[in-house]
């Protein structure tokens, strides 16, 4: 993971880049790269309790912070002079977007109109990189998936998310406004709030392996995933501010993937002790949503952007799991 | 259009229904429609300046009024005991919701999330049909369109309009609400107001023929549309209350397509004088959401409810041009 990145989408050293969502898991890791690039960062972040984001994956880098969702007015001058801006705030819980649709639909689409709105009044010329879901494409007849496949969301966040997606396609191809939108596959890696059930299955792995308790599976185990490592993400995200990327979406998955059985198993490898796997039957209406097996087609940002997943899941697993038991925080609820 | 329509989807004689935005264009020929057919009408529409409804559209019929937004906790009691649920409101303008992005987000989309809850609590056995549109399409690469064609809409409306839709799908998925969503094609027919120039070309041409004014086409008037009377609308909307399409998509359009040149040549001679045709240049940006031609390909709603448009766009715009010259308060902007 010391691959030489630097010729990824437009250079950032020197420019002035904003990221939202820059105290979560995907947006510290983008800012952490982003510093070490060399480029100005400003950080927008709702900090809302649940969402992922923590100070403290901030803490020492030199950089400008403002608490804000970015739907408000207070993310103007943050925006004003940006060169670029990673908008990967968002509400990511299947589970909380169920319970309440509304504040889903107001923070993954009405905040993004919000958003471009401001965009497009103080920095119109600002290259935009949003972070949409695989998720959108819900259950899918044939896979793997390509950009071109109906969106089908099973879940309100799905729907809000595939909004806000649509949105800065709306605003690249009506308002000018230099968008691309990409479609991420799970994603695991440093950084990511560990202690909550509901972003999916990879980080309640990732804890129960770390703390030795048993990993459940919901079903047999051989739903497939193409779990990308963040890193991997962060590549893509700087990929997509290449000039052949505006007005366009992109799938953003890994070339591998690997059925949950085989992650799990990867996990307990990795923590080095013998955590017991167990498969459960899917609790209450949890059913209803799952989609079986996905697999993204990544063929477009590979032939468009040179973008391709670089980190295998048996390494990336790895290397996180030592992150982890480095920073043991992130396991512990407070 | 005077066929037998009583064998679409379940018999509505003598249930309770609901139809939403039932003072508008399309809500009120369904009212008409319900009211002929026997069953016991509930409207709920919030009269918004400029979204088309008036009251005027149901005068003389024994209907029950709510005046609401669908969003408003004053509409459960309405729908307390529905049977079935026409959800048909909202806006339609795509050059206001270029204006207010977070109002027609909030109208197209948020409501709806509010008002399937209110479904979902106060009567989760209704039926319950929603009024999505084309417009979700967007741009697509290959005509006709069919329902795995992915949507990349070109306005907010769509967005929205798209987010509102696949409420109504994941709420059949996860919770078990019987709903169907219809995709429909350029509507016109009775009852429309026409004196707004935000609601698509259809309404505009109509007026201007009826005023003896000159029609203007942006382009060179060979695009196509595949226009849809009202009543052959009507009639899907009863289609889709069948079993067979709950938790479903479709698109409804016309079997033929026309091109804007011919369909203003048949205002001008529906209307009986001399209106002249002029093509223009779009105006100002709005070519940036033009989309050319579009066609509907409609066979599934044919292949699994039966429907299929019945209404000859010839014989249509002579029937609706005789109705507002019969009742030309239409014409008025007050």
């Amino acid at each position: 993971m010391q691959q030489d990145r630097g010729q990824l989408g437009r250079s950032v050293r020197g420019r002035r880049c904003v990221v939202t969502g820059g105290f979560g898991f995907i947006g510290s890791n983008m800012v952490h790269r982003l510093a070490g690039l060399g480029a100005t960062v400003r950080v927008i972040d709702a900090l809302i309790p649940s969402h992922g984001g923590d100070r403290r994956n901030l803490e020492g880098l030199d950089v400008e912070l403002c608490v804000a969702r970015i739907g408000d007015d207070a993310v103007a001058d943050v925006v004003a002079d940006a060169d670029v801006i990673f908008n990967l705030a968002g509400q990511v819980s299947h589970t909380a977007s169920m319970i309440d649709p509304v504040f889903d639909l107001e923070i993954n689409a009405l905040d993004h109109a919000r958003f471009l709105e401001t965009v497009r009044r103080m920095s119109p010329g600002a290259r935009i990189v949003h972070a949409s879901t695989r998720q959108v494409y819900g259950r899918v007849a044939t896979l793997p998936a390509d950009e071109l496949t109906a969106a089908s969301p099973v879940d309100v966040n799905g729907v809000a998310k595939l909004a806000g997606e649509q949105l800065h396609m709306v605003y690249a191809h009506a308002h000018g406004i230099a968008a691309t939108s990409l479609r991420l596959s799970n994603v695991y890696g440093p950084r990511q709030r560990l202690t909550s059930g509901e972003l999916g299955f990879l980080p309640v792995f990732i804890r129960r392996a770390l703390l030795g308790e048993t990993i459940e599976i919901f079903g047999d185990g051989s739903q497939e995933r193409d779990c990308l490592h963040v890193d991997d993400v962060v590549d893509a995200l700087l990929a997509a501010t290449a000039d052949a990327a505006i007005g366009r979406v992109y799938n953003v998955g890994n070339r591998h993937a690997h059925s949950l059985s085989e992650i799990a198993t990867l996990l307990v490898k990795a923590v080095g002790s013998d955590v017991p796997i167990e498969y459960v039957g899917w609790p209450g209406d949890h059913h209803r949503i799952d989609i079986g097996s996905f697999k993204t087609d990544s063929s477009r940002i590979a032939s468009e952007l040179g973008w391709i997943s670089s980190i295998d899941i048996a390494v990336g697993i790895k290397q996180t799991v030592a992150f982890y038991e480095e920073n043991p925080w992130y396991l512990s609820s407070t």
